[in-house]
């Protein structure tokens, strides 16, 4: 445990309410500039630089200089900071923090011996004179070294001076409560990718059985997040929209491969059962606590309604369908019409964009065809990005040419 | 933002560590704990109460009390709470001070108007005096009650006093932190139930075109967790077999059902083609970012491989199986012996049992296969409780009778 000794009483308070408002942020970004500007701002430092360890190098993630800010404004000043990185060894300043694990206050860089000088090729291109340093290493309770929060030229009264002891104890206090608070926020992002990493692979699980290309569950997310985009949607729920709808043909999993790979037109009966993916998929995402689950039981189920309410399996229609199952649909009746199959060749783009229009109202919201059209260019860059290569369709290949594939 | 006002110098340490280690604690339980010992520690008061709000109720999560400990040791003063719950209104203390969001802080219970007064059950029941109660208000940085610290009885050197200001303000310090570490653990927690969720529906889409229920997939989870455990695994490794051992059998989606559906034994080709599951299986788990999807992909891989190296895909013998894979290999046969199948009725115990003696050494580990022994007690149990009931084949069903079911 890293012991706090001896914070000057002005500063308590805030770094309590500091401490509080970084466990309170779970967007790294957001936390490393939160760290960065209140730890200036209670050493009166004019710039500064965090670097986390990544790779087993000190990578600099972000700085803030307020010289550059009153110079040039925040937009160009932010726009300036280029990554770069430092071995973990007693060739840089920062590097010797996170090698010996403890501070280092220089009160004039410029003073320093020559072996020890600090890099000053950025102080020469931007005209900036780096004079004071204090760098401190961010350690978690686990006393592993996670970061580095360099400062640099505090201002007293009379223009730029040294870090204080006392300036340096309140660095340190904010250093090991930022350590820990970046910790938990990899933690929750590691989470959440894993999280996301496990729904994508129960939709590839699904195309695996079905005709479609990997690729075709990616671009219908897309072009889901860009309707719901265009529509006002918030960033949370485009975000929704485009994780839940890989999962629409999951219920393809529970239908036989005599139907579900039947060349020609199903008979009724066929077609009844072909029909159940709907409900069946909404039976394998049932009850789930995730709200990407929920979201995707809706586009499930739905998926296959129609406006005029002629689609199934309820025959829903206009509005009683759920919004996100009605963009799904345009999204992935688009995408089948503009792409190959291997039953189909892909329909020209005019073809494409007369069927979509002769459906509105019939199959489709009028209002999300209106939108398809106002973001076609954004829809056809998709379309090109994640357009399917002949190998995508290798998963039809024979079973004696399977081979396992890179861990 | 809450904002802490005036903490005494002597504490201040204290509180930023404290803070730390609060963020630092990642397991709910042991954080509740933690809170309630840090803060009865602060403010020296002989016993506390935390509540946490839960389904609009305030509930009594965990107790502490030095008299009990001193009176009955630590195991019967922890086994003598019982967990309870009070109204989010102005009926009880704790209550009012969830409504109000105030601290209340009274030096002497037993002189309160009859209308006002602490429910006196407990102390009549445990012969404990009740006499000075802080109660705090657990609020989020946007405001919103979290729960409640309720301490009771600080003690300073002249036997039972009151609360003092400074105590009240550096419980309102650590209750600020303590509420965003709570928010941050459930937060945490959520997200990790939905990840497992999701791992637990690609296992069960995979069953859904099986000949299997999904109640095997849940009982060769256990029966491998049990293996884990007895042969010294750590809890963190037994939880990632329990949890990746259902997706075993996912390549199965990759498998024509005429081949996964035969009745009768396969031909040569077709148990080629069945055998490429497993490399099925690893591809779809491969390289993900999830510990239990790297875990999945390897038993996906190798369960099928035998001791003695006549298994497949790649015919690896003895402990260059990986262990993990060659525990689900025993705990699956073992299931799928002593259970029902679509084409067979489950083999009566003594037959099981002798087929997985004499396939000792050759299908499985020795080891293992005495581990299974040692163990049949838990593992004939997990059989009872996760039986499969004559509905749990109704997936079979014809597919006029799909619907949906439960949201």
């Amino acid at each position: 445990m890293n012991t706090v000794k001896e914070i000057p009483l002005d500063y308590v308070e805030e770094l309590l309410n500091v401490g509080i408002a970084l466990s309170n942020t779970h967007d790294l970004e957001s936390l490393l500039e939160l760290i960065l500007s209140e730890s200036r701002r209670l050493t009166m430092a004019d710039a500064g630089t965090l670097y986390l360890v990544q790779d087993k190098r000190l990578k600099a993630i972000t700085a803030q200089c307020q010289t550059f800010v009153e110079r040039w404004g925040v937009q160009t000043a932010h726009s300036l900071f280029r990554s770069f990185s430092v071995p973990i060894d007693n060739s840089s300043i920062s590097g010797r923090v996170a090698v010996q694990k403890r501070v280092i206050n220089i009160k004039d860089v410029t003073k320093l011996p020559e072996e020890e000088q600090h890099n000053k090729d950025f102080d020469n291109a931007t005209n900036y004179s780096t004079k004071s340093i204090l760098a401190v290493p961010m350690l978690n309770p686990d006393e592993q070294i996670i970061g580095v929060l360099q400062l640099i030229n505090t201002e007293g009264e009379g223009g730029t001076e040294f870090f204080s002891e006392n300036q340096e104890k309140i660095a340190m206090a904010l250093a090991s409560q930022a350590a820990v608070a970046i910790q938990n926020t990899m933690l929750t992002q590691n989470l959440q990718k894993a999280h996301l990493d496990t729904i994508q692979r129960l939709g590839l699980a699904a195309e695996w059985r079905d005709k479609e290309t990997a690729n075709h569950i990616t671009r219908v997310a897309y072009y889901a997040a860009i309707i719901a985009k265009k529509i006002g949607w918030d960033q949370e729920h485009v975000d929704l929209i485009f994780n839940a709808s890989p999962m629409h043909d999951v219920g393809k999993l529970g239908i036989p491969d005599e139907i579900l790979h039947k060349n020609g037109p199903l008979t009724a009966k066929e077609r009844q059962i072909m029909e159940t993916h709907t409900i069946i998929g909404a039976n394998i995402l049932k009850k789930s606590p995730s709200d990407y689950m929920q979201a995707a039981r809706t586009i499930a189920l739905y998926h296959h309604e129609k406006w005029d309410g002629t689609g199934y399996p309820m025959g829903l229609s206009g509005t009683d369908i759920p919004l996100e199952a009605r963009i799904v649909a345009i999204a992935d009746v688009y995408d089948a019409l503009s792409s190959r199959r291997c039953y189909k060749e892909a329909f020209p783009h005019p073809k494409v964009m007369a069927i979509i229009n002769e459906e509105s109202g019939k199959h489709f919201d009028p209002e999300l065809v209106d939108v398809l059209i106002e973001e076609i260019d954004a829809i056809l860059k998709i379309g090109l990005q994640y357009a399917d290569r002949p190998e995508d369709f290798e998963k039809f290949r024979s079973y004696q040419q399977i081979t396992v594939e890179d861990e």
